[in-house]
């Protein structure tokens, strides 16, 4: 069911690729057309055919859309957004898929044009591989999308947008930017810091005896790094705050183990047990 | 190709059962038997055909067997090694399966008769799962398996073992307690404790936006908290210390995030990144 005329993806790695040929599957607009700043991108996605049209040229890109969505490291988003907000056709709605929301909404708006509507989405779908090669048309079945309420939130951009995502497969819910940065903060930047830290303290050791367990823990600290740079750059008074209460933890299993304190430990082991089955 | 008469199995869940099914597909023993403590696991192993025969007694299970391997918790394996020692038939060896192995191999060592050879094995397979429900007759295929030398290894049985484990499809190595406790401490132990700390930062979370990322770091904190506790309390001063290490990696990024660090959390997340894609 189309629910724009013409909507266009900016980045054309794992998330707006899926996107183009989940909106193409869908058929929930009359076009879509992919913009990249890499040639050879855009010649793949030509190839695919996961997208109508695609361009290396951001003005010509957005012209004349009704949706724009911004799929690229959070401070490129900031950067991209001011650049095509004077090429927006009026009435057309202007979104992200960026991992923090503050910093990104709080930017934009401050250069909003009137008639353009800017919301921020977060589609909770994503993996440690990255590019084209990776996309996938169900990724973001079942997943949730958080939608952002901000100062100039617009009612019906931000229902257009409810029911895209919807089409989608995803569960959206519409929460506050300060709540979408804690939640995001604790579920998904403090696990990539563990994992990132784990990676490191392990450095020099014999990593070939590395089994399941390893390997599982470890898996999101082969992301993208400047990716991972900007998100945690834009949310890091709460990722901060999450490591310390993360190391908070670590210390009662620690403190327990050189006390020797048998029971203890088996309360912390079942408590995890009971938060990690309850997912 | 047959290496053994009669094989004694005692502990008939994830890693007893699919020990049970590996020895039999590959025809190693002549005769398989299965050890359980509950009734019902013993019906169930028959039912499914992967021993012989199985019993509840344990001198009866053990008597006249070629080759015991003790599956259970750590602490668990002691106890139970200690009750079948003197039943065991001249130039029976002896072994286990347990995660930590300095405490193990010392205390068995301790009180072993003559003419009975112990030696500690790890073979590096698992899951969070647990149960005869879960069994795989490749879970060993392709996977390491430790083999310690300590004050008693006796040679001929050392190469028994290594051939019977590599038969099952594993890498072998021989290493000294300490050397596999440290190793296994900081690969195996420690995202454990990572993982069930995370899971407890995030009891008063927003859990059902926990995404991909969040579920596979802690994936491993579902694991049994007995059996945990015993590698914990087994291992203790080996895990403190690299608890220790990852508060240390994790404090770097909180202070980068602290100092709004850029180029430094960029210098970690790279780095983090070349260690797990090395793998």
């Amino acid at each position: 069911m189309k629910l724009f005329n013409r909507v266009t993806i900016i980045g054309l790695g794992l998330i707006g690729g899926s996107l183009a040929i989940a909106i193409k599957k869908k058929k929930l607009a009359g076009e879509v057309v992919g913009v990249s700043r890499r040639k050879t991108t855009i010649d793949r996605a030509r190839t695919l055919g996961i997208v109508d049209s695609a361009t290396l040229d951001l003005k010509k890109g957005v012209k004349d859309s009704d949706l724009v969505i911004l799929t690229a490291p959070v401070l490129k988003i900031i950067d991209i957004a001011k650049k095509i907000l004077p090429c927006l056709k009026k009435g057309a709605i202007l979104t992200d898929a960026g991992s923090t929301k503050e910093v990104i909404v709080k930017s934009v708006e401050g250069c909003l044009p009137a008639g353009i509507s800017f919301l921020g989405s977060h589609p909770l779908a994503g993996s440690e591989r990255s590019g084209l090669d990776h996309i996938d048309k169900d990724l973001f079945k079942g997943a949730h999308c958080i939608l952002t309420r901000a100062g100039k939130t617009n009612k019906a951009a931000l229902s257009k947008l409810k029911r895209f995502w919807g089409k989608l497969g995803m569960k959206v819910e519409v929460m506050s930017l300060k709540k979408h940065d804690k939640a995001l903060s604790a579920l998904s930047h403090l696990p990539h810091a563990a994992s990132v830290a784990l990676s490191n303290a392990c450095a020099k050791k014999d990593l070939r005896l590395a089994a399941g367990g390893f390997k599982d823990t470890t898996r999101i600290a082969s992301g993208k790094p400047e990716l991972w740079r900007d998100i945690f750059i834009t949310n890091r008074k709460n990722i901060a705050k999450d490591i310390d209460a993360l190391k908070k933890e670590l210390t009662k299993i620690e403190k327990a183990l050189e006390r020797n304190n048998s029971a203890e430990l088996l309360r912390l082991l079942r408590k995890a047990k009971k938060i990690r089955d309850s997912i």
